[in-house]
């Protein structure tokens, strides 16, 4: 089984900026430690910043499930939503904080409503959380 | 570890009516299943469909978190979200179904920004995983 | 043929109070008369002013249809309107005065997308031909 | 006692098209029944596709009272509503099929707040009730 | 100088129903008092409940000006507007009452944008003040 | 009788600037010219830039009536419907350009719905209907 | 195959007026010339500037499809969409002009979701391009 | 004179629970000191979470006033205006906090405009200002 | 201890006009009543129709506290919103009538939020109980 | 004469996926059959998911007309509407499916209004006779 | 060249309140070492709490060019706005804080659309990089 | 002191087109002058239409502050904001034309509010007082 996790815009920086909002770890350490723990799936990662390198990504992936992070696009991206639409492979939606206790323009998602489902406001635990959900999704 | 699931109105007719969207799984029996495979929290359950008796319960549960599918009052109820404001103990938000692809009047929640993150989407699984992200929050 | 009469707060007022709007016949009296009349059809009663009440109350009625005057909770209730989408029992929304003449909150209706039919606006008479209503459609 | 029976736009298709929607009776013969059913009160029937035709027609109609199903004007009207508050003759609301449950669009009406009352969702059984709520209405 | 004056829905109406509103002044003898009253232009009248009948007249009136109370139609008519916007005569705008003292969807004008002026709140003597309006518009 | 003219912001700035909106002819002129016509009337006239100003002066004008263009504040101020509620002084609502012509904000007057009537349109001859239209109202 | 091309209110002003806008050629010399250029298909022509008279012509015509400029109507006609809906013969929306650079309000059209599709901006030659894509249409 | 003080959910929380905001004063306490206080009016007090119950008991209060801090249901009940709007006994709104300087959710009141008047954002000490509010306005 | 009373807009009417809305009382008899009255505390009054000169007297204001009346411009005035919040001295909203069961405009209080509370709809009475809240207020 | 036809996001996966929607032809066969049948013109294709890599390319394109399939991005980007109403090239707006008939926010388009015209609903054919369109209006 | 700069509401308070928003100087003394550092212009300055009185100082002042702070008039004046409309003299925006960094009603700007440029968050350097975009508008 | 210049979508084509509203000069010359004149800090140059990119450079720049005109994505683009959020580099945000003044969507900027301030409406003029501000910044 395996699995890729998408991150969108500027978590890349997770580890480096602003530690008090979305901790220390850096995103790397926690992937290997991540891949480490899970044994019945195969995870790889990809980030980028371009909305439209998702949509590549996410077209092209061979994979039997996707973990998205959207971050700021989750709320304004119409084309990831349609590609999440369009592939046949299952995607769960995955947020480091609790959107909902931050900004209005933050508590509505454009890309959830086609997702498996949503997990939000665990820390990086979300990632975790995400991993199990989709393998137990996949197998049921 | 004490932990509480809470319901919400209606959630006591899950596995008799709709199988199709809820499924087919009462809650009782998939309850004791989970008792089963938790071994470090001692589960305990309780299912009200009146809003101020569920604000009773959170105000007096003596646990150390609660899980808490507010179904219908999700959307609705501001007592709800004052008592998980009030109280100290940390709150889960979680839901069956996907909110996000149903009524637009479900996309709204007033609970989910004072709750630790919410859970959604997974069926039954969706406490599965609420307990593991309990437990997680709580030991760290 | 068993139908239930539900109404919803202040109901339990008709007649006392407001006779101008409501009228100066009590629900009881009214309800009497309404029994004599129908012959095809065997009728009980329920009021509740607590909207989980009311929730419970639908979910475990043995009957073969339900006339409901949600009043105020007609405009708020996402749970009333949950419960009557999930049994299979056909519900009849009734008001006693025309809604859509009264203040514009009351111009919302969030259960009665998910009934048969409505009536509103014709007093106490609503009920009458409220169950004219169900009557003919548990016949058809 | 006369009352009269107002049709708008489009319902002179009854019976033709969309009988999953609107069953497969032509309003014509619908009519006829209803006439022998009804005893006391004799009845007459209109129907136009023109908006301005309602309102000439409403002003001038020799009768105790009107049930008027403004179809696809019901939600855009203002002469419609003006013309019901303007003459002395009841007006009772009718529709076919459950508005609330149908688009966003039709959820508002604009003459219901100026007729007697409402009655929608019943089929054309919607219109019989509307004669017996009429009848009694001048009656009482 | 010719001057039309057109009428919309339910001013047919003026004089016969609701006076303590509208007055008890019948449209007609008002009309041919106000004809003696005016020396400067030649008045004629035009009165339809019909949208597209207005939209009819307004294209085809051979004069140098028109006086147009749309009524209920101020509120919803695109196609109104258009006309308007499409002839080169010009059109003051008439209301009897004050509708800015009406009901909120009595408050936009959607054709006052593209007449010369509006009058309102006048009783018929707004009629009056928009003659005097449109002779000294067609002078200057 | 007399009547009171009252100028709200940057009236005084009339013939002097825009004169492709307003007009080449300043106020004072015209006002002159105005009581020279006008013999049945005794016409005053007050013009402020300040909103406390102008409700000191509809408060404390002995006049039998009030012709108001309140210009920017006619979208803004409650302060202004308050005092023409206040007193017994009817006020008519007058604009020299057709403001609904112009930017959305303009749309909107919070001082119509308790004037007796408005007139708008007609440049500075606005004022001069206005003027016909205060005498009308004061002698019937 | 027959093909009715119906226009609403003030096409029928074409050529006539505002040249600048909807260009100084009338529909009818243009409409002869389509009808020399198509061969596959018979062409018929309905005008009205009557909402209802539209529904009429729509609910009777027997044609293989229909090519429709609402105009005005576009906006605001839910009994336009209604009959579009409930008839089995597929409708083409067109316009001359390029509504959305145009005024917000006509930025929505209500019939266009009911259409087989929509084709707006080209001048007259939208129509040419409506007769090939209802042609392409009802041959595939 | 009797005087009743209703409050609403998670009001039983006071004292124990985030003195920063609601003070470290319990209402029982206060309740007791507020009662020797006052010497003109005899008070009682009762509390429930369950939005129904206190329906109920405003409905069957035998007292002469009442004192009603209806907390977070103060912004989503239409039952609880209902019931003020059906029963004589004249209700003060208070509240401990100062609502308009918290969520916006907050700022608006059901319930107060069919209140007498509303006292809020002097903690503890707007009980003791409503009583003083009802006596004087039961003399009066 | 030294408080100031300050009224806006119109409130100088008080007494003189609308004696059923506002009371027979003007409010300089009723302020050396109140003065008569309280005896811990110098109370001073101020009123003004200008908007900027209620910004000036707050600004210079040399009290231990402010009890206004903003009328009118508590519901469109952010600079005296910004003069509260600059200034020290604490301030109390009163309000002589119940805002929320008026006009929806007068809904809002821009300045509601910066103050330390508001009353609202006892009359004249409510300066009082503002007198007493504010001394409460600062002997605390 | 040389056109461009531009496909954003996702449009890349036609014939692959969801053929239901999109048909089974894939866009790389259409466009080859599509150069065969257009003689007056050179057609170039032209793909990407990334919104600035569809900026970039219509700024650099050295053709006469654009025929510019926006996907998802037709409802949220204001950069390609930008670029299109900077450049000289006339753009012509294509949508496969009837975009009226989906979700809500796919009926507000940002860059129809800087088109020539748009075309809509036609499946694959939305492209030739966007292509005649471009022809037509070139040559005009 | 002369400049005026203008300040509007609570301006008059810099300095001494609020240091940690609105800086600790004063703007007198700032405006004394702004005079000593510009020498291409000559700088006046004028201050007011009144909205009719900022009206009046635009309407006369005599200069080439005006800086102006209106401060919370920015987002509820039009008669601001008018002024600046009127006058021929240009008008350059000046803020001190970052008005999109707080509270959502000082987003917007009613006056910035009629003036040349707008300059904002820089604290009373905004007035300096005023001054100077001003003299560089004038030169140019 | 380094500082970087980043242009957003089609800025790259200033002076190329549209130079009534840009000027007819382009950016590569303006950024040579505008190092010329600035002394106190070293320029750098980076433009790209693609948001992601955008915000690669914002994540990687190793300057003291940053000029940013944002253009088109100003208006949309959350992941922007976030970027700026998360640097500790100072943003100044720039526009060329007054957005105020233009269409309805472009007065809605998501940056604004986590830049250090805002300069519009200079010209290129914006991007010599960016400079200036940012310079003043940080040395201040």
């Amino acid at each position: 089984m395996r699995i890729l996790i998408v991150n969108g815009p500027n978590l890349n920086l997770l580890g480096k900026r602003e530690p008090s909002i979305y901790g220390s770890e850096g995103f790397d350490g926690f992937f290997e430690e991540l891949q480490g723990n899970v044994s019945d799936a195969e995870l790889e990662y990809y980030q980028s910043n371009v909305e439209g390198e998702l949509v590549d990504k996410l077209q092209s992936a061979q994979v039997d499930g996707v973990l998205f992070n959207a971050a700021a696009y989750t709320h304004t991206s119409v084309a990831l939503r349609d590609v999440i639409a369009a592939i046949e492979t299952p995607v769960v939606e995955v947020h480091i904080s609790n959107v909902l206790s931050r900004e209005e323009f933050r508590h509505t998602s454009l890309i959830g409503g086609v997702c498996v489902g949503s997990i939000s406001g665990f820390g990086l635990n979300s990632y975790r959380l995400g991993v199990t959900a989709l393998v137990d999704y996949l197998n049921s």
